[in-house]
């Protein structure tokens, strides 16, 4: 019997659509899951695909199904479960046969299983997959981390399945041991920035504008026909237009206020803490998703301050302001994409992955949930100068932000004097503000701190680890 | 002769400064240093106190100059030195000698270290002292974590050393092991926020009403005789009121604006996502000193973007404008205290402390940093309502946001239609307009997560994880 392509341990939703992708493209695969039933049941269910596929109901089988050396997908529950599911295939695998981690696994746990298997024969991917269900299943964007070998031998069969644009593949290998977790994680931050940016628009539609959900799709609707065209625009179009099947209401107004969250908003955050770099966007982000779940304390503190009233809007058929939000949009998205690159700039330093910036911007274009037009841009700003310290002094995206900088100025500013909150639309403009002016105010922060911890401060004339005139005279 | 009632290792500027203040308090004390030479100077300089100080010259020496059950402050860099030292110490001590740990430590490095000694007849204190050198030697807040049994050995001294609020010492034993380094670190992070907050209205004064720094001194001199009385604010007054003595220019306008940090920001903002808690006001700070320090990268982008225009500002002879700045800066202060604060309260449950908030509030009105007549009115919202689930819904604060809020929209609104940065301002400003809207956004951002990744949502009529009608037909 032919040897089959690859491995996949893990049924679930994800791990099948992955694998009925995989067979659909050509590429035999040996798939196994914990409870054997799912096998089954995963099998009887593939149809014209199951010629495709080598069901396995024991572990030593699936490994001997595997033409070697062996790439096997792991695509379970992230943390412990994959330390576990390792141990247990580890017996099985000889020399050059590749574990690979497809879960949304922290960079940090890629990097500690890269390396405890740095000195056996055996060798570590880490792969980030984006898309959802629908991605896994007809074309994600795939993020890889490992050394150049081990994606060597996956090359093949993970261009077969990944999305494209323009017919060039969504998958890259990104370099070493994390490299491929950390952009995914990234990838996530931003979609949070984005999102939450999309839900403060909405918000000034519906509370400021009193638009209905169905014109609110409406006009996310046109939106994504011009310079916002992108994913994300284009299911909130749809989401918005979408009745309660119970209520008969739009959906959207059915649906409660308080966002999940699953971890990787937070690490993006904790990550460019670490690093050091200013990632506001997704900062407000994730304290919009934990306002949000805090909805009894919201409803209690309405009550006893009431809502700001709104000021007089420009109204629905003030289509200048309608221009505003959506050139607003535009502006704030450069800002939070702005700081996801910086961030994964420093990582690539810290971590010495060498990321390749331009082909990270390339297989975001299709397949994710961040895909978009835009990225297309971000490609070419890239590919055009890769070493560039911040994407917003691009010429592309210079331009872009003087076109658009003051539209979110007017529509922060607006939002502001009407109550309506807009805390990642308003930290992408302080971004701007802060980065544009060569002189800031921290020289006042450096004075405080020499007055009270005589830290010390630099001065304009260069003369290093100065200290103020104050010292204990003044301080007494 | 005579035992010390207390030791201390480790004499730079802040050792030395407390070992001075535990002396003059009339507490024998014995002082060791790693080099003898530091020791000898510093008793040969202790002048009318060195009959109050045993300075020792070996570890063995030192130990038996205590008595016991000792207690022995460790005033070193933070990290790995005072793993070293307590190594070091260890061999000496006996049963219930208690190691403390006056550095600005890790929380989580405290808990590591007095787990350390969990089974082991000596225990852990980890204090944060705060106030810098000046606090040291006359009189810092004090914050301590560990056991009770060993608060109570050290509670005199450290009383007597502490600073004093209306008479009331400012330390107090704050719970269990990491508990008082944890609270120090918030208490850095609003530091942060506090000072960014300042250096925001700063900036709207120097770069929007074009004052010089004498007259923005007077400023800030003025406000310091209001609601906005606090050191920080009397600092600010006396950086922005001294003069280089080379230039003979205003001192400030000699420093260069690229703030430093150590540590202690960056950790809050890592605990407050560790936690779920929105603490934007400090990330918001964060950030700025991380964009400060780009001086070069933000010199550059100016020759790209230009500065924007300046709107007509309300003019300097506008006072109804300055009220608005102060009232402004005490709004959005709120805002900072309330996360911080908000931090602990969830800290505090995740470590099983019990932190007494309004104690701690109590302990912050003299001595360290924030020190400000602000923080006894927090003192009193906590001891009303010391479960309030945020600051700003106690009617005292509750009130005051009312009476400031305004006054905070219209300076965001004006800054940021001038292009003066406010992230910490407008940070403020969002988390009100968030927290105290009981119908939010976020339902659009759930309708989006089901679309793409089936995670399901809450409705409002209480029915829990729902998905939408787009199913695979929307998604197709």
């Amino acid at each position: 019997m032919e040897q089959a392509e690859i491995g996949l341990i893990g049924l679930g939703v994800m791990g099948s659509n992955l694998a009925l992708n995989i067979a659909e493209k050509g590429n035999k695969i040996a798939v196994f899951n914990r409870t054997p039933e799912a096998t089954r049941k995963f099998y009887a269910e593939a149809g014209e695909l199951a010629g495709q596929i080598i069901p396995c109901e024991t572990l030593e089988e699936f490994v001997a199904a595997i033409r070697p050396p062996r790439p096997i997908i792991i695509m379970i529950k992230a943390g412990d479960p994959v330390d576990q599911q390792m141990k247990l295939l580890e017996p099985y695998l000889s020399s050059g046969d590749i574990m690979i981690d497809a879960g949304n696994a922290n960079f940090r746990d890629t990097i500690r299983r890269f390396d405890t298997l740095k000195d056996s024969p055996l060798t570590f991917i880490g792969m980030g997959v984006s898309g959802g269900e629908e991605g896994a299943r007809h074309g994600p964007s795939i993020m890889v981390g490992g050394t150049e070998d081990s994606w060597k031998r996956v090359e093949k069969v993970l261009t077969s399945i990944s999305a494209k644009f323009n017919g060039e593949p969504c998958v890259a290998w990104l370099g070493n041991d994390g490299a491929g977790h950390f952009v995914k994680t990234i990838h996530n931050g931003i979609e949070y920035a984005d999102m939450q940016m999309i839900a403060e628009i909405y918000g000034i539609l519906r509370d400021g504008l009193k638009l209905s959900a169905p014109e609110i799709s409406k006009v996310f609707g046109r939106w994504n026909e011009g310079r916002l065209n992108s994913y994300l625009i284009e299911i909130t179009e749809k989401v918005l237009a979408a009745n309660d099947p119970i209520s008969g209401k739009p959906m959207v107004d059915v649906i409660l206020d308080a966002a999940g969250q699953k971890g990787t908003g937070k690490w993006s955050v904790i990550e460019a803490q670490n690093l050091g770099v200013a990632a506001t966007g997704i900062e407000a982000a994730v304290a919009g998703r934990v306002l949000s779940s805090q909805k009894e304390e919201r409803v209690a503190a309405e009550k006893i301050f009431g809502l700001p009233q709104t000021v007089a809007m420009p109204g629905t058929d003030g289509l200048s302001f309608l221009d505003d939000l959506e050139n607003a949009l535009l502006a704030a998205k450069i800002a939070a994409y702005a700081q996801g690159f910086a961030v994964m700039a420093a990582a690539s330093k810290e971590y010495g992955w060498n990321l390749p910036m331009p082909t990270i911007a390339k297989i975001w274009r299709a397949g994710c949930i961040i895909r978009s037009q835009f990225l297309d841009e971000i490609t070419s700003a890239f590919t055009k100068d890769p070493d560039v310290a911040n994407l917003i002094v691009t010429p592309a995206f210079a331009q872009l932000v003087q076109e658009t900088d003051g539209a979110l100025r007017r529509v922060v500013s607006t939002a502001v004097m009407s109550g309506l909150p807009v805390p990642a639309l308003a930290s992408a403009l302080s971004y701007f503000d802060t980065y544009r002016r060569g002189r800031g105010t921290a020289n006042l922060i450096q004075a405080q701190r020499d007055f009270f911890g005589a830290h010390g401060f630099d001065r304009v004339d260069g003369v290093d680890k100065h200290h103020g005139p104050w010292g204990s005279g003044l301080n007494a």
